[in-house]
């Protein structure tokens, strides 16, 4: 029902809706029309009630349920359907529950925190409530499995956009899949994957980005290396605005990669990358090779060429900047 | 308790035990001792009662249960957990459920009989109770994901072994995990694979193998292109014994797998796989393309040249001998 009478009061959000309207359309009791505005002004949204006019709505809180995003939502399909909480051990935990059920490309997650938000290789990625955003899209993408990577990097590319879209900054891509600015990590990218040998049965492309976090909100370990938006721009940021560019952005991006390919990603991917004749170190299990970034291979693996002018390809781990 | 009466009488097959000597070692009544023992014998197993003398097993059934298995089993880890059911929806379903939940590394999913059957690219596998085998392992191999197709090489390479040890036939492979007898599909893999952009979760590794159907057990669409043990040999093959094989061979090459790579399982499916020079009609992602077959590569990828002379890689698909 809180849905219901936002959607009424959003349609002229200057003029006010008596209590008896409301009541009439929506076919339950004045009282009970009262009892859930003021559910919702504990939600943050801000009613002005005047006993002779009704209602009337001044400002939506910054939430992320289905009927804020909505609002502001400018897509075609992806993110039709959200899947909203307040608080989940991971959202691609539960994306790949309702992909496993049958859950449809384009379905997102959201969660307004996580007990156990992961990061790539089993790390963890801190998610504290109401400050930043934490989202799950699933897709059904109808290419062999080798290509996955190539996801990944479409939503690095999509991600980046997003962001500098909303802020003006420009972020700049970490293979594989690290958003940083100024050299710190501002969103990270888990996609996990269920396949058979020869084709992906789904995709759950799973994004964390840090956004009106302080810097002393982050915990001491990841000070250093982690950031949000608003740490970099003094300023609080529209988590809602945010995530409708993020979902409209992946939507135009996926299709560009569906209809043109890995290379078109390629090129977006590589604009933003620090690869080619960086020094870099690649740590892939358990072993690590130095080298001269190359390029990223249509598959989206990292070429690297060794002191001795050997290329290695390399499709899996963590990259430092040497130099 | 029927495991527990099975092991005392398998100890000493020859001679008799006592019903007063089970239900001293069970701590159970001799009237529950002769309940279980009517209960075995509706399973198959002939066991001689006599009032003197005592229960004496003479013969067990051609059961998959874990106790039956274990009993013939020589794996070092592969098997020594096994989940059997008389009847599920898929074994590799299954397994993939318990794997979620943190099955390990070599435990087993058998079942007599499967309702939805999977083979590859959403096929059907018939499934019929009691005369073929149905089983999923799990496996977590600490490789790239673009290396999961040799898993798929690596289990054809023992499904076609184990079947030569238990029957003398020299069963063929067909790119990419369809073993032959005479050009007709006998077993068939379907590994289904957890992942993430760089690390693998889990691998479900399923196979279906036609052991004692008759020839007019097999559905007609498929009569002409399958077969099963017993219509190439002529009599009934011991599913026990062929699983046992199986499960060894598995455990033998994945070793082998993780301890020399690809290369050396690619090797052995090399002699199997009729390949090289053959004419070959693929069908993948809804196209084809004709050529002749020169090799996998090192990812287990399908090499052909076509008429022109230019040589294509191919992932997935099926493959038809045009000749």
């Amino acid at each position: 029902m809180d849905e219901e009478i936002l959607q009424l009061l959003r349609k002229h959000p200057s003029t006010f809706h008596s209590g008896e309207e409301i009541s009439r359309r929506l076919q339950v009791s004045r009282t009970a029309i009262w009892k859930r505005i003021r559910h919702l002004r504990s939600l943050g949204y801000e009613i002005e009630a005047s006993t002779r006019a009704g209602y009337r709505l001044i400002q939506s809180p910054d939430l992320l349920t289905p009927s804020e995003v909505k609002s502001s939502l400018k897509t075609e399909w992806m993110g039709k359907v959200i899947h909203y909480f307040t608080r989940l051990d991971s959202t691609n935990s539960k994306a790949y529950e309702l992909a496993t059920r049958g859950a449809e490309e384009g379905e997102v997650v959201i969660s307004e925190s996580q007990e156990k938000g992961r990061g790539r290789l089993g790390r963890n990625w801190f998610s504290p409530p109401h400050l930043n955003l934490y989202l799950s899209v699933i897709l059904r993408p109808k290419i062999p499995p080798h290509q996955a990577p190539l996801i990944t990097l479409m939503a690095a590319v999509a991600t980046a956009e997003a962001i500098e879209e909303n802020t003006g900054l420009r972020p700049l891509i970490k293979w594989p899949n690290d958003i940083l600015l100024r050299g710190r990590k501002v969103a990270g990218l888990l996609n996990e994957i269920k396949s058979e040998t020869d084709r992906i049965h789904f995709v759950i492309l799973g994004i964390g980005m840090n956004l009106n976090m302080d810097e002393k909100m982050f915990p001491q370990g990841i000070r250093s290396l982690a950031t949000s938006l608003k740490r970099e721009l003094g300023r609080t940021i529209s988590r809602r605005d945010l995530l409708s560019s993020l979902l409209q952005k992946l939507e135009e991006w996926y299709a560009v990669f569906l209809k043109e390919g890995g290379e078109a990603i390629l090129r977006a991917w590589r604009s933003r990358a620090q690869i080619k004749g960086k020094r870099l170190k690649v740590t892939s299990f358990g072993e690590s090779i130095t080298g001269t970034g190359v390029d990223v291979d249509s598959d989206g693996a990292l070429i690297l060429e060794t002191r001795s002018g050997e290329r290695k390809r390399v499709v899996a781990g963590d990259i430092e900047y040497t130099r």
